[in-house]
C-alpha cells in the first residue's frame, strides 16, 4: 500500500499526529513499527471509550506493524500512593495477572494476537530503584512539569499536587525508552505524557516515537467521557442485548460521534448516511445498522440479529419514542427499585411502587419486574409502571 | 546537670532551636537522645566551617547524648544526577569507605568516639527502590516544597530546578525517620530540610525531632561562607603552622565571630576579651591565644607553641603589619609562582619574577621560593619579593 493511503488510514479520527513527517519517514523504511499504548490494570471492564483506541492499534496491525500492549503494573502495585484515594488499591501480582488475562479475552475481540505484545512495565521499572527514579527526576525541570494543563491549573488554583505525580509521566516516558516504541497511542488527556516519552528517548539517544492522541469518547448521557465510574459506559464484555439497546438509546446526536469514532464502515458511507438522513430517512435505522455492527464486532452476527428482534419485540411492548428524562443522584452507589420508582416520579410513595411490583406492573428495559429487594446501580435504563407511565432514568 | 543549664549548653551559638519546650520534654525523660548530623561523602576534608557543627555535637556528647555521623553515601555515590556538575562525580563504594576513614580520622579529633556511631544511609535507602521512592514523594506537595527559599527564589526568577531536587529534601527527612533521631543539627541553609525530617516522622508515626540551625563560618575572607572551593578556609588536618598563620590573618572583627562559633572557652571569658580591647588591649594577643587554642585542638599544646615561635620569628624577618591586601582570579584553578608575583605587583614581569627567586629574594608565608615552576592554587598567602615588598593575596 502506498504511504499515502497507509497515512490516511492513520490519520482517520485521530485528534493529533505529532510529528506526521517523521512518522512518514518512518512508514518509508518498510519495517514493522513498534507501537505503544499503555492500560491501566485497576480496569480490566473494557468499554467503547477504550476501543477508539484500540481500534486505532487493530489500524495499524492490519497496516503491517506490531502492538505493544502495555499494562501498567508497576505503579498498579502501589496503589494511590497517598492512601486517600480508595478507588486504586494497591493491586497484588496475582490480581495484575488475572486483569492481564481478562484484558486479554476482551482486547483479542479487535486486535490481532499474533501482532500484540502484551507487555508489563514492572519487568523494568522493578530493576529502576530509587537511584534510578532520582536519575530519571534529574533529567526535567519543575517549570516544565508545571506547564502540563492539570498540573498548571491546579498550582495556580492552589490545588495541591502530590510530588510523586510529577514523577508517573517520567515513568510513562521511561517506558518508551525501555520498549523502543516508535509511535505511542492515548487520548487527548495524555499528549504531556506522551511527548515525555520523546524527550526521554531523545535523552537516551534513541528516536523519537510518534506521538499519537484520540479523542475521548462521551458516555451515553453525550457530556461526560464515557467511564465505568459513571455508569455511562457500554461495556464489551457485556450481553448483546445490554450493548444494543444502550446504544439504541443514545441521542441521534450523539450516534453520529459513535459512528465517526467506532464503525469501521467507510468514511464513504458513513457521509452517505448522513445525506440520507437529511433527505429524510429515520435516523433510527442507521442506529439499528450501527448497534449491528457493534455487537457483532463483540458477539457475533447471529447475537446482533436476535439483540434487534428482542429490541424490537420489546419496542412492541410499548416503550414510546418520547421518554422523559430523569437523573438521580446515588448517595451510596446504588438504589432500591421502590425508591428510584418514587424518586422518579413514577410510583407517588415507595409502598405504591411495591405494590405495582407485586401486580407485575414494573418493568427495567422491558423486563418485568419481580424481586423487591432489587438494587440497581450506576447507569442508564428505562424504567416503566404500568402501560403508561415511562421514564430514561441516569443513576449516577 | 539540672536541665537549664544543658539547655543554656546546647543553645549556645545556635542560630534557631525548633522547639525549644520538645527539647526539654526529651531532656527530662533522662534518656541518651539520638543527635543526628549529616555530611557529604564527597568532601572528607574538614574545615573550621564544618566544626561549627562537629562542636555542637561534642557538647551533646558531653551531655551524655549519642551522635549519629551520618555520612549521605547514597546520593553520593549518584553524583550528580544532571551529569552537568564536574564537582560532584559519582563515588564508588570504595572511595565512600575511604572518604569515611578520612573524616573518622578528622572527626574524632572532636567527637568522642565511644558516643559516635558512624553511618551509611545507603543502608536503608538502597532498599527504598523506585516504590518507596514514589511513596515518599507522595507524602508531600509541590507547594511546600516550592516554599523552600531557594527555589522559591528560583522558581520565580525563572532558574531551572530538576525534578530530582525535590526528592533530596525527602530522603535527608527519612534518613531521621531510619534512624529515628531525636535531633537534627544543620547549618541554617538546611532548615527546610531537617524539618522536612521532622514531617516525615510524624506521618511514620514517631515522636519528631527537635531541629537546631547553626550558623555558617564566614572564610578568611569574611564574606563568604567558609569552603574548600573558595579556598578561604582553615583545615582541621592542615599543618600547626599553616592553621596558625591563616588563623592570625584573620581580621579583628572577624577573629570575634571566630571566637564566639569556635571556641570553647566561656562567654564569660570571651566578653572580658572583649572589654579588655576596649580597654587598649592589642586584638592581636587575643588572636594569638584562640589561634594556639584551635592548633591544640588538632595538633597538640606543644605544636601550638612552636607554631607561635614560627611564627613569631618570621614576623622578626619582617612581614609588616599591615600587609596590602590583593585579589587574584584564577582563571584555571591554579597560577605559576612568576604570573602571581606580576598580577599582584610584586614584580613588573615574569622574567624579573624569575630573577628573583633565582636571587633567594622571594617567599611565600615566610617560606624561601627556590622552585621557579610551582604553581599555587586557591588559598589566602603572603607573597615577599626583597626586603620590602609584601602582598596578603587571596586566590580565588
Amino acid at each position: 500500500m502506498p504511504i499515502n493511503n497507509a497515512l490516511a488510514i492513520i490519520k482517520r479520527g485521530v485528534d493529533e499526529l505529532l510529528i506526521e513527517q517523521e512518522l512518514i519517514d518512518k512508514l518509508k523504511t518498510g519495517k514493522p513499527l513498534r507501537v505503544k499504548a499503555g492500560f491501566d490494570p485497576t480496569a480490566p471492564d473494557l468499554h467503547l471509550g477504550h476501543t477508539v483506541l484500540l481500534n486505532k492499534l487493530r489500524q495499524f496491525q492490519d497496516l503491517g506493524h506490531q502492538v505493544l500492549f502495555l499494562i501498567g503494573d508497576f505503579t498498579g502495585m502501589i496503589g494511590d500512593p497517598t492512601g486517600k484515594s480508595a478507588t486504586r488499591p494497591p493491586l497484588t501480582a496475582e490480581q495484575v495477572k488475572e486483569n492481564a488475562k481478562s484484558y486479554s479475552e476482551q482486547v483479542f475481540k479487535i486486535l490481532k494476537p499474533e501482532q500484540t505484545e502484551v507487555v508489563f512495565n514492572s519487568a523494568w521499572l522493578n530493576d529502576l530503584g530509587a537511584t534510578g527514579m532520582i536519575k530519571l527526576a534529574a533529567s526535567q525541570t519543575v517549570a516544565r512539569m508545571l506547564e502540563r494543563d492539570d498540573f498548571s491549573k491546579r498550582y495556580k488554583g492552589n490545588q495541591p499536587i502530590a510530588i510523586h505525580e510529577f514523577l508517573y509521566p517520567l515513568l510513562q516516558g521511561y517506558d518508551s525508552v525501555a520498549l523502543k516504541a516508535d509511535v505511542e497511542l492515548g487520548g487527548t488527556d495524555q499528549k504531556f505524557n506522551l511527548l515525555m516519552g520523546r524527550e526521554l528517548q531523545k535523552q537516551a539517544g534513541q528516536p523519537q516515537q510518534c506521538v499519537l492522541t484520540m479523542p475521548l469518547l462521551e458516555g451515553l448521557d453525550g457530556v461526560n467521557k464515557m467511564s465505568k465510574s459513571l455508569g455511562n459506559y457500554v461495556g464489551v464484555a457485556e450481553p448483546a442485548n445490554t450493548i444494543f439497546s444502550k446504544i439504541m438509546s443514545v441521542s441521534d446526536e450523539l450516534m453520529w460521534r459513535y459512528i465517526n469514532l467506532l464503525s469501521f464502515e467507510s468514511l464513504d458511507t458513513i457521509e452517505q448516511w448522513k445525506r440520507n438522513v437529511e433527505n429524510g430517512a429515520n435516523p433510527r435505522d442507521i442506529k439499528v445498522g450501527f448497534a449491528q455492527e457493534i455487537v457483532t464486532r463483540f458477539h457475533s452476527r447471529a447475537a446482533a440479529e436476535e439483540a434487534l428482534n428482542d429490541f424490537n419485540l420489546r419496542a412492541k411492548g410499548g416503550i414510546p419514542e418520547d421518554v422523559p428524562a430523569v437523573a438521580i443522584k446515588l448517595e451510596s452507589g446504588i438504589i432500591g427499585i421502590a425508591q428510584l420508582l418514587k424518586q422518579a416520579g413514577l410510583a407517588p410513595s415507595t409502598s405504591e411502587a411495591y405494590r405495582a411490583i407485586e401486580q407485575g406492573g414494573v418493568r427495567i428495559d422491558g423486563e418485568k419486574i419481580s424481586d423487591k429487594g432489587l438494587k440497581l446501580g450506576a447507569g442508564v435504563i428505562v424504567a416503566q409502571v404500568g402501560k403508561r407511565k415511562f421514564a430514561r432514568i441516569t443513576l449516577a
